[in-house]
This record gives structure tokens, C-alpha cells and sequence, in this order.
């Protein structure tokens, strides 16, 4: 058995069934070994952050991670934007990354480079196969890092002779760490601080979004008129009928401080305090009163549902049903606009979608309009790498087993992965993109108009995505995907309700 | 004056005038400084290697650096894979990287990342620019360090609050480090080579391939019977009529022997010994006889035309005529071949065209066609990070001032750039791309036939780009490109004609 032989029998071992992959030369003896041993589904993306970003989309759905295979240092960097918006979003991804043989690495050929020194910002925990005789081991270790709660990536560099080489020795599966469970003390202290104080706000993050942990921090919200909130960006969301309205922390800091402004006791619950995505000329870094007193119950990777509900049994809280938000939405009609979108998707969606939202901008005020649609999941770009949504979609499709998944699509951000496209269609992947065609970096045109003028010329040629406008149906066709454009409510509603009816992935180009 | 504003003194000041840019919120008052300050001509790419590589090409042809514009780590990460290749092919860049606020990096917003150390991997010189007051300076010696023999790439990173704060001073242009001179020693020991040794082969790269040195270089072969030959890949050869008939180191490890098998000194004028692009089992990582000699002539960054003609002069070794390639061929007909598609462009291309060469497997016999062409430049993947060739298409048609640029594009390593199409359609760029469409990795598909068996259905999923086919011209189209398909000599040779007799871009997809 060969190094790349006793790898794809690790991971299968270690309960990695599906590889996202763009191979190249050093990689060509893995690809052999997983053309000759059944059990991996191999997806081709055409571009590394397809594979980094399908990899993110496939955990968030199926929570365990897939594997990636990536291309020497070069191929790893193209991924790198993936992987980053993949660790902010805690997801747990196996990222293989083949590199120069070992015995040739000296000769610096022309793709070498740094590749465990561009792996380390992004990976929990990066290793170097170094002989064929280790890889099976070194993989187990890198399959129980990404599962490690609440979910790493763990990148293993695979030189070509570790490989191609004989003596590998499959790699015995270990055991995932059981999640760790939050300190009775923290549990203590934030119910005094609940039973006692006022202005107390629950910022959920991460594990603590689940339906179980909602129900949960409802008990606690019922009981003790405690706020909850979302942080600004998550990897996944459980919304819809049965689960609670939650809004999010507003992106603009203005909004932001007129939500939290008030909180004299942030609570985190599996969220990081609230903090700008960028710094602005006068204006804070924190979200919140420099006054408030921010209680940790539970870091990052501990088990949020168990905290909430000792913390609401502590209190005495009395278990609760969650609210309806009402009766579903009806299709709406009539001109464009962010609500009649966010409504004809909560009108339309099927039982069970799952959104993937990069709609930026248009997409702020999405929330509340989908408060009352069916049950669903909602993911977030976490990293703010743009570009995050056509990869994520493609993954999370694999990942959610035939659910359909709606991505809510900016043109700006989907013109940095097009190429997912096509690997949609090859896998015929559920995946119905809605894509905002407004033809410029709109959120930047804000953004420099709070420098405090209003672009000229030169700036406008940076903003603008018009000149040529980009086709969005013919680049879908060009990929493989059918196609049709859309400027009315209605012409939205049909072009949707066609696409959940029927197999396979379809683009409507929202001209907004 | 704000920071930004002396960066944009500075950059004019110290010689670059051309910005290709892919801005984000915290370059807004880089942008805004570009906008009130004339002089800077800024060309948007949608995606960041297309940043990166066309200011690798823009060097090539331009012989100064453009300077780039990125958004925060993971922009960076985007635009690595460029910035490698022009590492490889030795290309100046001022590379410019805007980041969190100093003050607010500490919070460890989403699109916080380690900007320094991704950097570091492809950078000469690294520096952040973390007051205002500062910038200016900064941004001089990074220039200078951008222009330092042979070309390298220097990335400033720039802070949000260091653009916006008050106090900027522009930066002094500096000089120019003079391109050092080869070691006198260095050229009278390779002088007693020459006259006393047979088998000797002159490697040539770099400064080494222009027509004044291969002017000195041909002398001293005429005087003694070297042969020449230029590296493997060549950021740019001067080729066609009035040049050296070239050839190169070949690519696959087998031809690069039967080449350099023989070699007993091994010459190197600015090149590196030649190894191969990777180790593969049981076989040589040099591509030359363990024990034959090798001698430095001109290390990368020294004067190799200066070097040449010294030695040439120390051989006694008269001015002779480059002899001619022969009549210019004819537009060949019939059936798609490499040969065909070489001589066709041989034929056709208008003197003083640039050749962008990704043409992979099919392109590697192209240089014995081409011989007799008109004066040309032909342009070469130096790093082999792959879909460099439509960004590097895009920045030498600017940098070579209204040219003709010739894109000699593979399909799968254009995949990764395509968005390159779109800034050729927005500033209206002489770019003919003749896009090979043979829908499949070819490169690898041989390599895994080196593994030792025929790919099976697992394998060619993911060495095949076919299912769904690629549709070039609807790609093309869908950003602004012109485009139409050849599956002949005569229709792909009109259809240059066609694009060469027109301003602005076009694409041929070649079916082959």
C-alpha cells in the first residue's frame, strides 16, 4: 500500500466520504488511489476557493467535514479566501494540500513556496506528511482536528513521495472530543446577573443558534425579559416557522449602537463581543456602551443548548412555545424592492430550503419579511471574504442531501467564483441562485460617500461593474446552467416556483 | 494632506502611473485620493489575480512597475498566486495592500488576517505603513525596491487610519539602484572555458534574452561553438526576425535530458540550473549530467548584455549577423494542429505583437514555427501557478502601449481567471486570445498515465472539463468580449485577421 493509498482509507475510515478537489501533477497518485478504492464522491471545482468554500457549505449542512485536494503552495493561496471565511464560520474542513516530493523540495522548482506558512492563518492545526509510513496516521490526526468542536481546519501537506511511496499504514479513526460543557460558575453568575440587573441582552452565536439551544434561550427571554440576539454573521442560522425571530447586529455601526446602545449586560453565548467589520474615522470599535459588562456562559466550542438550559432550569424557567410569526407571506406583486425579494422567497420556498446569503447590501432588511416561511436554514459569510456564496451554495447542496438550497447572490461578490457554476451542473446540484444584478460595488459607494464626497470619475471607474455590463445569462448558460432574467415580483415568483419544481440548478438574474 | 494623498504624490512622483485595483471599504480614501489627484490612470479587475497578474505583465512590457490595490488579507490571498509567478519571472510590483485601522486591528474584525505573513512568501520587501506621516516615505522605498535589478515585488500595507489621518508628506523619489555588473573574474573564467572545453551550453534567462544580449551571446557561439539556450520558462524572450532562433529547456524531464544529456559546463547567463517542474519516482530532479560544471556567469539581478560582450571581447570574438529564420511562412489550411495553429500565428501576427503563452501541452513545439515571424515578444508562465495568462494578457497590452497582444490560452488554466475578459472589454485592450478548448486537463491526464495506469471514472471526473462543455464564446460575450469558434486553419486564420485588423478584444475558441 502506498502513502495515498493508506490516505484515502483513513479518511473513509474516519468517516470523510466526499473530497472537493483541483488536482495537479503532485497530486496525481492520490487521484489514482481514489480511482481505485470505492467510497470517496469526488467533486471538481475549477478554482481553489470552489473546492475551500464548497468544503465550508458542506459542513454547515451535513456538520462533519469533507476533505479537500488542493494543488502545492500556489493552489492552497487561491484557496485561502475560502478557508477564511471557513474559520470564522468554525466550520471543520480536512484541507490536503499536495506539494513537491520531499527529496526534490530543495531544487526549488517553480511552484514551490511557503506552503505551510500560508496554511498556518487559516488552519488549527497544519502538518507535513513527511513519510509515506505516516501519512495514515497524520491524516487521522487532521480528521479529529476538523471535528474538534466547533469545527477547525486542519490543512495536511502532502508531499508527492509520501504518496507514490510504499509502507503506508492506515490511520485508525480517533475519536471526536466530546463538546465541551460550559462552567457551572459562568452558569451561576449570568443567572444572578439575569434575576438582578436590567438592559441584559443574549448574544447567540455558532452552536447556540440551533433550534434545541433557541428553545432554550426563549425559556430564559420569557422568564426574565432578557433581549436575544444573533451576532452580524453566522454560519448557520435555524429559522422559519417554529424557530424564533431573531434579528442579527446591524452591519452599519450607527444601526448597531442604536441596538445595543442601551445593553448594560451583554451575555455571550457561544458569539464574540460585537465589534465593527472595519474601523471608521470617529467612530467606536465596540459595538456596545465602553460601560457594559460582558459575561462569557459559553466559549466558542462549548455546548451552547446544555448551558441555556441549565441556566434556564437554574432560574426556574418554566419551558415555553415559541411565538408564530404568523401565516406565511403571500407571493407579492409589483415593482422590485429588498422586502418584496426577501417575501417572494419566504412565500415560495420549499419546506426545508436552505439560503445562502451573500445579497450584501439589498439583503440588510431580509430577516424580518422571512420570520413566517417555512422552516429553514440560513447561512452567513462569517469572514467577509466576498465570493463566499457560490461555493458555499455548491457544498451546502452536497451537504443537505437534496434540499433546496437559495442562494441570495450580489453580482459584485459572484464575480470572484463564477466557476462554481459549473460544478453545480455537473453535479446537478439544487441550487437556485438569485442573483442582484445592480451592476456596481454598491456597499462601496456608500462607503465613499462616508469619506465625505461623492465619487468623480476616476473613483466611479472602481465602483462601477457596469461598462460592459456582465451577462449573467449567458455566463450561467456558458457553465451549463439555464438561465432567465427577471425585473418584476411576478417574473421572480414564476422563474422561482419553476426552478424548486425540478431538478438541478438554475440562475434568475435579478436586474434591481 | 491625508496619508493617502501623499501615497498617491508619491507613486506619480516616483514614476508609476498605472493602478490596477480591486478596492474594498478600507481603501475608500485611497480611492478618493485617486479621484481628486490627476495622473493615475486606475484599471479595475473583478477579481484579485487578475490585480496581480496584469501588473506582472504590464511590467514585461513596460520595463516599470504598476502598482496594485488589494482589500485586506484575504484580498491578497486572492492575488497570491500572480504575485508568485511574477516572483518566478522576476517582474517588478508595488504592491499595495489596505488593511484594518491600526487602532482597530486588535479587536480582530472578520477580515482580519496575517497580511504581513501571507506577503512575505512572494515579497523582496514587506512594510506596513502604520502613521500617516509615514506613508510617503514608505511608499518611496517600496517603489525603489520594486525597481531594484531585476524586478521584484514589494508590498506596502496600508492601514485605513495611516490613509485617512492628517499629516502625510510626500515621498522623495529615489534612485535607482544601478544593475550591478558581472564579476571580472566571473567572465575571464568563463573565457578559459569557452576556449578550452567542448560541450559547453550558455543558459540564458532573464535580462539574458533581450535582442542586445543575444546579440553578444550569438558572437561568442559563432567564435566557439557553444551552444545557447534559454530557460525552461522566460518572463519574456525577443523572438521572430532579426532574433536568435531560441530553443528551451523542455518541459518534460525525458526531453530535457536528451537536450542537456551531454552537457559537460553548464553556463548559467541570469538563469538558474535546470531542475525539473517536479519529482517524479525514479528519476533525476537536475535536468543535466551530475558531473558536469557549472558556471555563474551573471547571477539574476547583473547587467547579462554587458557580460556577454565583455566575454565576447575577451574571446576575440567578432561582430557577426544573426542569421535569418528564412521567409516568413504562409497562413497554413486544413485541419487543427499545433504546428498549423503555430504557423498561423507566425503568418498573421503583426509586427511587434506579444505573445502570452498558456498553451500547456499543446503549445510546447510552438517555438520552431515561430522562428520567422515578424519581431515579437513571447511571454511565459515563470512560476506555474496556472491561469496566468489571461491577467498577464490584459496588463502587457497596457504596458506595451497599443500592441498587439496574442493570448495562446489553455481552457482549463483559463478558467481560473476568466474575469480577466472583462477589464479587456472595459478598457478596450488589443488582447486576441486563441482559447485551446480541448476540455480536459491534458497536462494531468499524461501525468497520471506516468502514475502507471489509464485514468478510470473516479480519475477522469476530475481530470475532464467536459460535462457540462464550457462555452467560450458565451463566456466571452457574457463580459463584454467578442468572440466566435474555429475548428480550422482557415477559419481560425481569418478570424485573426479579423481581430487584428480592429481594435479591442476578441476571443477564438479553438476546438481541437
Amino acid at each position: 500500500m502506498n502513502g495515498a493509498e493508506s490516505l484515502v482509507h483513513t479518511l473513509l475510515g474516519s468517516g470523510v466520504d466526499v473530497c472537493f478537489t483541483n488536482p495537479g501533477t503532485s497530486e496525481m497518485h492520490f487521484v489514482a488511489a481514489l480511482d481505485r478504492i470505492p467510497g470517496m464522491r469526488c467533486v471538481l471545482g475549477l478554482q481553489e476557493n470552489i473546492v475551500t468554500g464548497a468544503a465550508d457549505g458542506y459542513w454547515r449542512m451535513a456538520g462533519k467535514p469533507a476533505a479537500t485536494l488542493l494543488h502545492c503552495g500556489p493552489g492552497l493561496a487561491n484557496g485561502l479566501a475560502g478557508l477564511h471565511d471557513a474559520r470564522r464560520a468554525r466550520s471543520g474542513i480536512v484541507n490536503i494540500v499536495g506539494d513537491q516530493a520531499v527529496y526534490h523540495r530543495p531544487y526549488d522548482a517553480p511552484l514551490t513556496a511557503d506552503t505551510e506558512g500560508w496554511a498556518r492563518g487559516v488552519s488549527a492545526f497544519v502538518r507535513t506528511a513527511t513519510r509515506a509510513e505516516d501519512v495514515g496516521a497524520d491524516a487521522a490526526v487532521a480528521v479529529q482536528a476538523a471535528r474538534t468542536s466547533p469545527g477547525q481546519v486542519a490543512t495536511l501537506i502532502l508531499p508527492s513521495d509520501s504518496s507514490w511511496n510504499e509502507g503506508g499504514v492506515v490511520g485508525q479513526a480517533l475519536p471526536v472530543p466530546a463538546v465541551p460543557q460550559a462552567d457551572p460558575h459562568a452558569v451561576k453568575q449570568v443567572a444572578r446577573i439575569l434575576r438582578e440587573q436590567k438592559n441584559v441582552l443574549l448574544l447567540l452565536g455558532g452552536l447556540a443558534l440551533t433550534e434545541g439551544a433557541q428553545r432554550q434561550a426563549h425559556r430564559i427571554a420569557a422568564a426574565t425579559g432578557a433581549r436575544l440576539l444573533a451576532e452580524g454573521s453566522n454560519g448557520r442560522i435555524q429559522r422559519g416557522q417554529g424557530r424564533l425571530q431573531l434579528d442579527r447586529v446591524p452591519y452599519v455601526v450607527e444601526q448597531a449602537l442604536a441596538v445595543l446602545g442601551q445593553v448594560q449586560h451583554l451575555v455571550l453565548v457561544n458569539a464574540r463581543d460585537p465589534v465593527g467589520f472595519f474601523g471608521y474615522p470617529g467612530k467606536p470599535s465596540r459595538l456596545y456602551p465602553p460601560d457594559a459588562a460582558v459575561h462569557v456562559l459559553t466559549r466558542n466550542e462549548q455546548d451552547a443548548e446544555a448551558a441555556l438550559a441549565a441556566l434556564a432550569d437554574e432560574l426556574g424557567a418554566p419551558a415555553v412555545a415559541i411565538p408564530s410569526a404568523g401565516p406565511r407571506p403571500e407571493a407579492p406583486r409589483g415593482a422590485l424592492s429588498p422586502e418584496g425579494l426577501a417575501q417572494a422567497v419566504a412565500a415560495l420556498m420549499p419546506e426545508g430550503a436552505v439560503i445562502v446569503d451573500e445579497s450584501v447590501t439589498y439583503g440588510r432588511g431580509f430577516f424580518p419579511q422571512t420570520y413566517a416561511a417555512p422552516a429553514h436554514d440560513w447561512l452567513q459569510n462569517c469572514g467577509g471574504a466576498i465570493g463566499y456564496g457560490p461555493p458555499v451554495a455548491t457544498g451546502a447542496a452536497i451537504g443537505a442531501g437534496g434540499r433546496r438550497v437559495i442562494a441570495l447572490q450580489a453580482d459584485g461578490s459572484a464575480m470572484y467564483t463564477p466557476q462554481a457554476l459549473w460544478t453545480q451542473a455537473r453535479e446537478k446540484l439544487p441550487v437556485t441562485t438569485v442573483l442582484l444584478s445592480n451592476r456596481k460595488y454598491q456597499i462601496l459607494i456608500g462607503e465613499y460617500r462616508n469619506v465625505g464626497a461623492n465619487p468623480g470619475r476616476t473613483a466611479m471607474d472602481m465602483l462601477d461593474l457596469g461598462n460592459p455590463d456582465i451577462g449573467w445569462v449567458k455566463l450561467a448558460n456558458s457553465m451549463g446552467v439555464e438561465a432567465a432574467q427577471a425585473s418584476t415580483l411576478e417574473a421572480l415568483g414564476d422563474l422561482m416556483a419553476q426552478s424548486f419544481a425540478r431538478p438541478g440548478p438554475f440562475l434568475i438574474e435579478l436586474l434591481i
